[in-house]
C-alpha cells in the first residue's frame, strides 16, 4: 500500500474539494470572514493580489481607449425599476437603505432614524445610474463613443456565501460604454471579452473558453452576453468575467439619445462587462495543489522570496548582508513589464516553517540562504511548479540572470498543466444517459468535467438539467484545443437539429 | 475706468466665490451632480486627477511599511456602538440598510423586504469593523505592529452638500494601525501627518500648517486629532487631512488585546488617518484663477496638451505628424519619477476653443503647433501659471529639453503664490474686538483669512465663535514662514495664560 504523502493542507483536494479550499484561503493568509453576512475581509496577502490583477486590466483597459470614472454607490429605487428584466433579475438580492440617521432609545440602543422618502439600492451592477449621467452627457454622434470603466464595490445578497466565488459584497470593475451603432458597441463587447481572455491566458495562466450565454443564462436585461469559462480542479465551471451587448434597452429605460449625422433624433447602443475578486477564486481553485496557492507569476504579490537561514548572531549578520546584496540585483530585473517584486523574509521564525509559510502561500519562486552557500556564493532555488519542492543549486550569479526566465517557465507550465486538465475534462456526449452517467458521481473521488453536447434552444429548462444542477455554460465561439472542430447534430435533450456543441457542467 | 477684463469663468473669485468654485468644477469637467441626494459623480478627469493622487500617496504608505487590504462596507449597528463618543458622533449622518431584499406590490412598484435582524451602517469610517478584525488577528507581541491602509468609499449623509467638498459618499483612504506602546502608537500618527504634509506641499503645491485639534474638534473617541489646514483663495480654512492617536479607545471596546514579552496581556493602542476626494476641493480653490482649473504639474491628469492647429487637409497631415514626432519624444520624459504625461488633443474642434478648454481644465502646459510653425521647427508654449495666457516661441529641441523644468517652475510658481497669499491672510490678534472685525465682512469683495491668537481651553463653545461661525482650526506644532516663532500670552476669550497663539477660521 502506497504511503499517504503528507501534505500542508488538510483535506487534499481529492479528499474533499470544497474544505480543501477554504483551508487553502486561510493557509495562504488570502482572506478572513467577518461579521458581516456573507461579506469577506481581504488580507493584505489576497488584497496585493487584487492590486496586480488590477494593475493590469486597467492599463488593457487604458490602452485601449477607455478611461476611469466614479458613479454613486447608492441607487433610488426608482432608477433601478426602469428596466424591468434588470429589477426583475436582481431583486431577491438587493441591500436596501431606508433611514438616514440613528437615534438613540430609552434603554441606550440606537435605532434607525430619518426614514427616506425613496429608499435607495447599494448598487449591484450600475446601468441604471450611470445611465442617468450618461443620459445628460450625449447629445449628439460627436459625444459617442462614451467609454468608461469603474473600479467599485457591489452587493448581492447571498443565501450560500463561499469567500470569493459568492460574497455580498464584492470588488470589481464595471466597464460601461455608449455607441452610435449597434455594429459598433457589438464591436466593443467583443473587444472587450478578447481583453479578459488575453488577461486570463496571458496573466492568470488560466485556459478558458470563450462562448455565447444561452437565452436562461443571459445577464438580466442583456440582448447578448458573452462569457469566460475555465475548468476548476473538481470539474467545475468557473465563469471568469461577462461582457454584455445591450443594445437599445437600457439606452431606452434611461434615455440615452443623440442627434445623428442626419439631424435625426436615435436611442443609443451600449454595453457594459466586468470581472470581479471572483477571479482570486479561479486562481485558488485551477492551480492550487494539496501544498497551498500556486500563483501565477505576472500576479504574485511577491514573485521571489530570499530566505536567510542563520543559527548564530554571527551567520545572521553575513547571510543577511548577502540577501540584502541580491535583493538589491533582483529587485533591479523587470519582468510582465514592472520591476521584479523580491521579498527579503527576514521574519523571525525557524527556516523551515518559513520556507513552508511561502510554499502556502505560492511565492513562484523561494531562494534559501546558509552559512554554507556564502562559501561558494550560490544559493538552493525551490520553485513552486515543482509539487516535490526540490530545491536547485545555483550560483548568485545564476540566479540573477535566470530568474526571470524561471519565472515565465512557472508561467508555461501551470497554464499547460491547466490545459491539460480542461482538455481531459471535455467529454463529447451524445446521449442522455450518458449525459446523466457523466454527471452523477459513482464515487466520492470521481472528478466531474465538462460535457460538450449538441444542443438546441428549446432545451431550455429541460428536467434532467434542473435535477442534475447542471447548466449551459457557453455556445463555444471559436475551434480550438478545447472546443475542437465546430460540427452539426442533434439536440440530446430534443432531437432537433444542432449547429454545434454547447458546454454544459456544473458551476460555481 | 478700467475695462473689466473677460475670463472664462463667471462670476469671479471676487463677484462671488462659492459660484465661481462650482462653476470651475462644471467648466474643467471633474465631477457632476447625482440624482443621489448629496452624492457626486467624479468624471473622467476629476477620477485621473484622484488616481495620480492615489498612485502617489499609496507609494508613500508603502514607503513607510504600509500594505493594503480590504474590510466590510457594512457596519453590524452593535459594532457601531460600542464606542460611545464614536458612535455619538457619526449618528447623526449614518445611511443605515435595514431591508435585503425587494418585492413587487400589486401596483407594480417595488418594495423593501426581508426586514434585517440586525441593520447595518454604511461605513462613516471603519474603526470598528476593521477593530473586529484586528482583535482576532493580534495576539502576541509578535503580531505587532499593524500597518494596514484601505481605499474605500464611505457615507456620511450630509444636510448641505457641496461637491468634493461635503459630500454623502465620498472617497478616501482610512490607514488602522495597531501597536505595542503608546510611544509608537504616537510616532506613526506623528509620521504619517508628515507623509500628508510632503504630499500636499510637493505634489498639491498647498502649504499647510501642521497642528493639533483642540479637545472639541476632534475626532469622535479619539485622544489626540492632528490635521493639516491649508487656507483657500477665500480665507477660508480647509481641512486637508487627519491622523488620529486612538490611545487604547478603540482597543478596548474591540478588545484588541495582545500577550506582551512578559506573557501579561496588555491592550493595544491604535491610530488612523485619512485623506480623501475633499483635496481635490483643495486644489481647485488654493490654485484656481478667473479663468478656472490651475493643476499642480505632478498630479495632472495630463501635463502637456499638444494641440495641432490646420486648415487644410493637407495642413492637417503635415502638423499631426509633426505633433505625433513630438507626442513620442515627450512622453518619454521622465518627471515626479513617472512618465510625462503628454496629450495629442487631435479632437475635431477649432483651434482656440480646444485651447481655452485645456486653460479651463488647468493643464499645465499648452504646446500649439501651426503649418508655419512647422517651417522653423518651433512651436508656441503656453505655461497655465501665467494669467496672461502669453505664448513663448520655442524650437523642438528647446520644448522637449526643457518641458519638465518647466513642469517643476510651475509647481514651484504654485507653492510660493499660494505662500504669499497664505501669509499676507494671516492676522495675529490680541483683542476680541478686533477678532471680531476681522471676521464680519465691511464689503463684500473682503478677503477672510486666519487670525491667530492667543487661547486657553476653556474658551472652548466661547458664544462670540458660535456667533462669528469661527472655530480653532489647530494648535500649531512647528515655527515657520507661516506660524512665526512661538510666545506666549493672554487668551483673548479668557484672560488665562497662553503657551501660544492657535489658528482660527472659518472653514469648509
Amino acid at each position: 500500500m502506497e504511503k499517504k504523502k503528507r501534505t500542508a493542507v488538510t483535506p487534499t483536494r481529492k479528499e474533499n474539494f470544497p474544505e480543501w479550499y477554504q483551508e487553502v484561503v486561510r493557509l495562504s493568509d488570502l482572506a478572513d470572514s467577518s461579521p458581516v453576512r456573507g461579506c469577506m475581509v481581504i488580507k493584505p496577502h489576497g488584497y496585493a493580489l487584487w492590486e496586480n490583477m488590477q494593475r493590469a486590466l486597467d492599463d488593457m483597459f487604458k490602452a485601449t481607449g477607455h478611461v476611469n470614472a466614479y458613479f454613486p454607490l447608492l441607487i433610488p429605487l426608482s432608477f433601478f425599476e426602469k428596466e424591468a428584466k434588470h429589477v426583475e433579475g436582481f431583486a431577491k438580492e438587493c441591500a436596501v437603505v431606508t433611514h438616514h440617521r440613528l437615534v438613540q432609545q430609552p434603554d441606550g440602543k440606537m435605532k434607525p432614524d430619518g426614514e427616506l422618502e425613496e429608499p435607495y439600492v447599494i448598487r449591484p451592477t450600475s446601468e441604471t445610474i450611470i445611465g442617468h449621467s450618461y443620459a445628460k452627457w450625449v447629445q449628439s454622434y460627436r459625444d459617442l463613443p462614451i467609454l468608461i470603466n469603474q473600479w467599485a464595490n457591489v452587493i448581492r445578497w447571498e443565501m450560500r456565501p463561499r469567500i470569493f466565488l459568492r460574497t455580498a459584497e464584492f470588488l470589481w470593475q464595471e466597464g460601461h460604454t455608449v455607441h452610435a451603432t449597434a455594429e459598433e458597441a457589438r464591436e466593443e463587447t467583443l473587444r472587450m471579452l478578447d481583453v479578459y481572455t488575453d488577461f486570463a491566458e496571458n496573466w492568470m495562466a488560466l485556459p478558458v473558453i470563450k462562448g455565447r450565454k444561452t437565452e436562461d443564462e443571459k445577464f438580466p436585461g442583456a440582448v447578448e452576453t458573452y462569457t469566460l469559462e475555465a475548468m476548476m480542479q473538481d470539474g467545475k465551471a468557473l465563469q471568469g468575467c461577462t461582457s454584455h451587448f445591450l443594445g437599445q434597452n437600457f439606452a431606452k429605460s434611461s434615455e440615452i439619445k443623440f442627434l445623428d449625422k442626419n439631424g435625426e433624433q436615435q436611442y443609443a447602443w451600449t454595453t457594459s462587462w466586468g470581472a470581479t475578486t471572483r477571479f482570486i477564486g479561479a486562481i485558488i481553485m485551477a492551480h492550487g495543489d494539496d501544498d497551498g496557492l500556486v500563483l501565477p507569476p505576472k500576479l504574485a504579490p511577491h514573485q521571489i522570496a530570499l530566505c536567510p537561514i542563520y543559527k548564530t548572531a554571527e551567520e545572521k549578520e553575513q547571510v543577511l548582508s548577502a540577501c540584502k546584496e541580491l535583493h538589491k540585483k533582483l529587485s533591479l530585473l523587470s519582468y510582465a513589464g514592472r520591476p521584479v517584486r523580491c521579498r527579503l523574509d527576514d521574519r523571525d521564525m525557524r527556516g523551515g516553517e518559513k520556507i513552508w509559510d511561502h510554499i502556502k502561500k505560492g511565492t513562484p519562486l523561494r531562494v534559501e540562504i546558509g552559512p554554507r552557500d556564502l562559501e561558494s556564493s550560490s544559493v538552493m532555488l525551490g520553485r513552486r511548479d515543482d509539487e516535490d519542492h526540490g530545491k536547485i543549486k545555483l550560483t548568485f550569479d545564476e540566479l540573477t540572470s535566470r530568474a526571470c526566465d524561471y519565472l515565465e517557465e512557472i508561467h508555461n507550465n501551470m497554464f499547460e498543466k491547466a490545459l491539460r486538465f480542461t482538455k481531459n475534462q471535455i467529454r463529447k456526449i451524445d446521449s442522455l444517459e450518458e449525459f446523466e452517467k457523466f454527471f452523477t458521481k459513482s464515487s466520492k473521488n470521481q472528478t466531474l468535467g465538462f460535457a460538450y453536447v449538441h444542443w438546441h434552444e428549446d432545451s431550455i429548462g429541460h428536467p434532467l438539467l434542473e435535477k442534475l444542477k447542471v447548466t449551459p455554460r457557453c455556445i463555444p465561439m471559436e475551434e480550438g484545443s478545447l472546443t475542437g472542430t465546430f460540427e452539426s447534430g442533434s439536440c440530446i435533450f430534443t432531437g432537433k437539429p444542432s449547429q454545434k456543441r454547447v458546454i454544459f457542467a456544473k458551476s460555481y
